[in-house]
Parts: C-alpha cells; structure tokens; sequence
C-alpha cells in the first residue's frame, strides 16, 4: 500500500508540476541578431514566437565567450575553470584527447536520475575521443539516452563545400550511398583533407556523415528531434537540442537561400527558426505544450570579423571570444504556455543557472557539483518572485578572471581588442575564419585602476565611469573576488591534450560516407 | 434631394472610413531608445503597447537629422530645401525673424480643407515671431484649430533649473500666479536670463509660462490633449501632439524620477510614453479608438554626445545631426485597431509620407505642394500592398545632399563626424549642450568614390563595399540625383534671419509669469 501510495504521489507529480524540458542550444548567435531583440531587417520567425508568447531575457549571461567552455558550464552549471574546460586553445579542436571529465554530473544525469528520460541532437563540441573512433566523450557517456545526429565539434569555417572548388571527389559508391558530391579543391588553406577532418556527424560513437552535406543537416536534425518527442511524449522528457547556426560556414537548404532581406546570415537564422517552429509545431500537435517548457539561448556572442557570414551583438560592444558585453550577453528566451507569462525580464542571469533551474523543475534537490555557480531561477520563471539572483557574476576568458557585472556596474579588468577586419571581407565576404579577441593573455590590456560602466544605463560600454567616485563598489567587488577565487580548486586542463593520431575518418581510407537520414531511427539506444 | 444625397455620402464616408487623427511627434528619440525597438533595460510602456498591437517600421527615415527641417518635412511632406527651412545654423534660434512660409500648405491646412477640425499642443519649432510678440509663425497662423501649450522652440538644454543655482529668483506675484521658483545662477553658460529667453510656453499668441516649468510641462500637453480629443470626438479631427521629449534638459515630475533601471534618460521616456497612454487610454473611453489612426514618429536621432542625457542609436552608426542611419533612421509605430494589423514593416519609408498618407485616408485627392516628396502609404498601412514606396530617398543636411538610399544600399558622397565625447560628461553627465556632426560643410569628408554600404546586411555601416563593383549602381543613382536636383526651386533661407529685438518676455522687465494649465481651457479659439 505505501508502495501504491509513492507511486500516486509520483504519478500525481509527474502530471501537475514536471514540465517536459526542450533546451535549444544557438551557436555564436549574437544579442542583436533576432527581430525580436531588435535588428531591423531580420525576419519575424518562431524563435520570435517564442518570445511572443513567453518571456525575453535581455540581460543573459554565457559563462564563456566561445563554445566549449560555455557549453560546459550550460551542461553543469559551473564555471567552466571548475570542470577543467579551459586552456590557451580555448575550445576543443579536432586532435583533442580532452572531454567533459566524467565527474562531472551534467543535467542531463542529474535529470535523469529524477525520472526524465534524457535526448540530445545537435552540436556537442564538449569532446570525442581518447583513443581513435573510442568515441569516450560523445553525450551518450555523458547522461543522454538517446542520441541522434551528433556535430562532434563545429559547423567550421571550412565545411562550405563552396571554398572547396577545383578538386573532385573522386570516391562515390552508390550502394553505400556514400557521398559522391562535386567537391573540388581551390588553395590549400581549403583542401578536402581539412574539410574532411574537420567536418563529420556522428551518431552514438559512429561516424554517419563525412564530409557535411549542408543543406540536409538541420532537416535530419528536426527528424531525430521529432522522432525523440513523438516517442517520448507520455513524458517527462529532457531533450538537448543544439543546432549547428549560426556558425560559420554559412549554410542552407534551397528553401531558404536567397530569400532573407539580410542576406545569407538572414538566410540561415531563417532555416534555424524554421527548425526551432516545428519543434514547437510538434509539441502543440501532440498536446503537450502546456506541459513543456521550452528554453532558447545562444552560446556566445557574434562572430563579428566575419562580417556579412558573423551575427550582430547589437546595442553591445565587441562580440564572440571576447568580455566585452558582446562577447557573453547573448538571446535568451523560456517558453511555457500558461505556466510563464509572456513578457520581458531584465535581470541579470546566466546559462549556469538552468542546471539548478532545470532540476528545481523537475523536482530535485538542488544536487550541486561541488560548487554550483548557477542559481535556480523556477521561481522567476513562474512569475513568484523578480528579487535578484546574483550580485555579482565573475567573467572569464579561459581561466583568467577578465570582468564582472556586479548590480548596473560592469568592471574590466583586462580587455581584449575590438574587432579588426582588415582586409578579410571584400565587399562584405569572408576570405578566412578570424576572431580578432581569441588571446585571454596575449593582446589583451591591462587596466588599473579598472574600467568602469554603468551597464544598465549605457549598454554599449561607451562612458567611463570616474573610478575615484567608485571606491566603495570596488572594494566591495574586490572582496567578493577574493572569496570567490578561493573557492576554485585547480583542476587539470581538458584542451589541448592533441594526439596526432585522432583524425576522424569513416570508410578507411577514403574518410567519406554518408548513412541517409532514415538509418538514424534504428540506432538509438 | 441633391444637397441631401450629397450629405448622406459625406455622412457615409465619415463613418465609414475617414479616421481621426492623432499624429505623436517625438523630439531627438533615437532608433534604439524604445523597448520595442530592442532596448535592454528602458522600460516596456504605451509606446511599446502601440508598437505590439500596430506596425513597427524598421526603415523609417526623417527628412533631416535635426528638429526644425524634419519638423517642417513632416507637415509639408516636402524635403525641407523646398521650403527655405535650411541654412547655416541649421534650425531656428529664439532670435530668428523667420518661419515656415505661409504658402507651404500643412497638413493641418489640406485636412481642414477635407472638414477636419485640427488641433496642436507641444513643441512647434518652425517659427515664432516677425516682430516682438507677434507670434507671426506660430501654429494658429498654420492650419490647427486649436492650439493649446506650445514650447515655440525646444526643451534646451539650458531649460534645467538644476543647472542654475547661485542667484535666487526675486520676482514672484502670488495673485499673478507667477513663477516663484528657487532658481539660482552659477556660471555665465547657464544664467537665469538665458534660461528664461530660450525656455518658455506659449498659447496662441503669448507667452503663458517664462522659464519653463518641467514638472507640470507634460501633464499640461495630456490635459490639453484631452480636452481637445473629448471635444472633438465625434470626429473627424486630426491631432498634432509634439512631445517635448526626449531632448534635454531632462525632465521628469516626482512621480517618474528615479524609477528607470536605466537612469535619467529612462524617467523621461516613462514619462512620455505615460502621456501616450494617457491618449489611448482616452480613446479607448471614448470608444473611437478603432476609429482614430495613431502615428508615433521621432523627428531625428538621439544626441549621443549627451551621454546618459542623450539618447540610443542602437544598431545604427552615429547620431543626431548626420545622415549616418542614427541620425536620420527613426521609431515609427501605426497604431489603429481593427484597420492596421499588428505586425512589423521593413520597408523604407520617411515621414514626408505623413502628409500624403493623412490626406488619402481623409479622402482627399493627393495635394501636393509643388512637388511633394511623400508617397501616400495609407494602402501599405491597411495591408493592402508591400510593394515598395520609394526607390530612393535624399539625404540632406541643411541645402547639401549628403547621401542617398537606394534600395538596399546607402551611399554617401559627404558625411560627418561621429561623436566625440571628449570632456564633456563626467560620470556620463554633460557638462554642456555639444553636438559632434553640425556643420554640414565645415568639418565634414567628401568621398569620392563615395562610400557604399550594404544597410540591410549591415545596419551599422561597418563594412564598405567595392565602388568598383557597383559601378551600375552607381551611375543610376547619378542619374537619379540630376533628375532631383532638376527640380530643386531656390526659394529664400527662413533660418539665420536673426532681429536682436526678438526676445520673448512676458510681463516686462521681468520676464516672469506662470499662467496656471486650468486658465488654458478658456484660451481656445
């Protein structure tokens, strides 16, 4: 009988308060690239809806300034300096040994343990292998259940089969239904090697696309998601969706090219949004999207130096791989018909805080990885209270402190430079994948006393503020710095452990396949 | 039975189509300023209402990028070189003799014209008197009815009674109602005698407040605004409602200083969108809201040198006073329920468009001064096309055309500075009235080739494109540009007449009054 009893409890639980979770992941879309946060010729598309209709956050905080290390806080809700996701090369490239240790407990695991079942699709760049195809860092080993069409790494600079023109693939086999694409090869900056190297999908730890085919992925990832929803939706479900837009290269299916008034970057944010439309098309179809709650953030600020192919951080200054309020305040948008009230918050908060908010939600215990930097914002979500959540948020640029946002003040301590464009993009074009601001030593300033802005009044870091009329709030920041740096407990560095032999490759030698869309519903676990 | 016909199809068309009109007319509100056009912390309010359930424009541009041409573009619908409301100075100053010529016909004048009752209240700024007190040019002498509180100028700068501290304010009559303030005098810059000459408010033809009271100021203009629109509302009426706001001084009554997350610039936005709800709120009451068209539009960008006193660009490049796309790029919300669906419109547009658009929704047959520079959008404004209204758009400062858009590109053959900030705001707060880019000769940079933006991919003119691979472009819009400059008529400069005796003084030698908001109901013509 008390078995019966737990189980009426649970079951009651299960249907009054456990929201399903939707988490949509952006890559590099910037504070002023949706028409909802402002840019002038962007199209009105569902991510805007999803504004519409829930709540705009307009002052949202990434951990990091680039995708591993802030994507590891997402997954954690800590500072990526606790996990060890940090070092000179900031992300994780190809060659990498490195990965999310397993310590680490992601929300997906800790999720998991409350009942959800747990999805991912979409872009991990959290790591992929220790020893070559091991595939020992891919989501399934890190909480997720099910998996589909997995971007190990990045939708790089150099996937565009275009920069690839005078070499034709020669290996097509049609019964494997390997690629058999007209790739061709310009200069060596371009090569069909690189390509290869950098650009493949996996699926659990196998290889199922290499080179990417641009213009299937995201309708192959809105299948995975859609088959994961429709199998799931008794629920509750946590499912990770992140979508490999807004990075360079620019990519599109033909139903989207040419079409935005922006122009190709338009383009993509429009196949992003339509992506994103139908997950929500689904939920609605299947009665669950009063019982969902819907999450969509980016994971850092623009790739500006890319020009007419990098975002906008609008109102704010610098952009991606930088502390500059460009680089780290980033679109974010909570979804939830009836439960959240539409309507806009300006708090300050940060991607770290969907681990305890996610897990509040799905009635946890507030279960910390040693020391959570994320604070549950449920509350907030659900219209109970708007007191503030954190007085003080520390910014980084790997594992050096570089800035914090402490209440309307934004305080510099370092700075990296703005973006130069130089002679990258002729007539608005990219020639090659810059980031002007990547060094958290090299090139940066040092300022002391430190720069000051009031950030609430002067969102673009424009005006000074006379440090001398300062010293209280210094002080005050100086003291909380110094408490929050003995909490850091040296970890070892997960980037840049390189292992020459790590260079993904399917079908030996050739390193091309291409396992259709429709292979993808028998694998899941 | 003719005569009765003809009454019955005029009866028709009021009540069937003609809407009445209330046209909103903000002061230096900046591209980036309102919540609705992506500002992070400004407060969402009725302006924002406005821009949810009408069109928000995108595109929007101002004839000029200061007050007194755009003022005269507006009700003219007329590039302000054709109506000698240019010169050196570039807007008139309290001494100037001149005004908009009384054969430039008004909106005011073509609606009248139509059976519309017509009503003003707020700033004017195209004209005030020939001899002293003679109030030759104010807006009684321009087609509107009635005409209640009128700032003949602006809100200046100077108009602050915080920045006059040291002299105490002897004059002061109880019975007269007199201004008694505790105005005090500190430096030459900011003496009561230049305050009370720039900063005063008239009725008709007199000067009915000298200084300027701020706290009451905008209270007076809603309750001048409604007892019009309550007057009137049977209809058809049209409107002119010239908010002070948001050029500085900065102004706030108690109930909205200090509220705004984002500082002083906020209280004063809060309080016009206060005024802006209070009309709707009116309409709402009087039950012909979903007959009244409401037209919210800035008249140039925000002073940016002004700093936390100035307003946002957001997006775009510079501000007030240049043709960059901060200066001259405005908010533009059309708000009249049932008739205009909710939604955004990026298509260029300009508010010489207001005075053909009025007067086709009024039933008139498309007037024209001249040559009339506006196009009627009235059948974009009631979705019956988005076909594109102007191919290309003139660029002016003062007689000098600077730039031009085109399509999708902005090309500028002269611009100005940007802002430089320089000493002039410790702690963000100006010292002094400083604009960066006034002349539009001096210090200006000629380009030739001149410069081309792509401005739908890259709203912040950051990235030029090749002269060289628009040379088609480019020789259109020369063409182009010999066709207008064809139809250019040199008429007189109205600006820069100046008469030492044009100093506006009520009750002399005092030049002191304060004749209570209650006494403007009887003032009425």
């Amino acid at each position: 009988m008390i078995f019966g009893l737990i189980l009426l409890i649970l079951h009651g639980n299960l249907i009054n308060g456990r929201p399903n979770i939707v988490l949509i992941f952006a890559d590099d879309m910037g504070y002023g690239d949706l028409h909802s946060y402002g840019h002038p010729t962007q199209e009105y598309g569902a991510i805007d809806d999803l504004a519409a209709e829930g709540v705009r956050f307009t002052q949202w905080y990434s951990a990091d300034s680039l995708c591993t290390p802030s994507r590891a806080a997402l997954l954690t809700g800590s500072l990526p300096i606790r996990s060890g996701m940090v070092g000179p090369r900031r992300v994780l490239h190809v060659d990498d040994a490195g990965g999310l240790p397993k310590n680490e407990t992601t929300i997906a695991e800790a999720l998991r343990e409350q009942g959800y079942s747990t999805g991912m699709v979409g872009k991990w760049h959290l790591g992929n292998e220790v020893e070559q195809n091991d595939g020992r860092h891919l989501p399934c080993h890190h909480g997720f259940d099910y998996v589909g069409t997995i971007l190990p790494f990045t939708f790089h600079f150099l996937c565009d089969p275009k920069r690839v023109r005078s070499q034709r693939l020669k290996i097509c086999d049609a019964k494997m239904n390997v690629l058999c694409p007209i790739i061709t090869q310009s200069t060596p900056q371009f090569s069909l090697d690189k390509m290869k190297t950098k650009c493949f999908l996996t699926r659990n730890t196998s290889i199922i696309q290499q080179p990417i085919v641009p213009e299937t992925m995201t309708q192959q990832i809105v299948d995975d998601v859609k088959y994961y929803i429709t199998k799931n939706k008794q629920g509750p479900f946590f499912l990770y969706m992140s979508l490999p837009q807004l990075h360079s290269a620019m990519m599109c299916n033909p139903q989207f090219c040419n079409k935005s008034k922006r122009g190709i970057y338009g383009d993509n944010l429009n196949e992003m949004a339509w992506a994103v439309g139908e997950v929500v098309r689904l939920l609605r179809q299947l009665q669950i999207d009063r019982n969902t709650l819907v999450l969509f953030i980016s994971d850092n600020g623009p790739a500006l130096e890319l020009c007419f192919h990098g975002g906008s951080s609008g109102f704010l200054k610098g952009g991606k791989a930088t502390t500059w309020d460009g680089g780290i305040r980033i679109p974010a948008i909570a979804w939830w018909p009836g439960k959240i009230q539409p309507g806009i918050n300006t708090q300050v908060l940060s991607s770290m805080d969907v681990f305890p908010t996610l897990l509040q939600l799905a009635g946890g215990n507030g279960r910390n990885n040693g020391n959570l930097d994320g604070k549950s914002i449920a509350d907030l979500l659900l219209g109970n209270h708007d007191t503030e959540i954190h007085k003080i948020l520390f910014h980084y640029c790997s594992d050096r402190l570089m800035a914090v946002r402490f209440g309307k003040y934004k305080i510099h301590y370092h700075t990296q430079p703005l973006p130069r464009y130089g002679d990258n993009c002729p007539d608005g074009n990219p020639i090659e994948d810059l980031i002007t601001g990547l060094g958290c030593y090299e090139n940066t300033t040092t300022h002391k006393p430190p720069l000051i802005y009031n950030i609430e009044t002067d969102p673009g870091e424009t005006h000074l503020l006379d440090p001398s009329n300062q010293q209280n709030v210094l002080e005050e920041v100086e003291a909380r710095i110094k408490a929050h740096k003995a909490t850091i407990v040296p970890v070892k560095s997960q980037l840049g452990n390189s292992r020459e032999i790590l260079k993904p490759c399917c079908n030996p030698p050739t390193c091309v396949c291409n396992y259709p869309a429709s292979v993808t519903k028998k694998t899941e676990l």
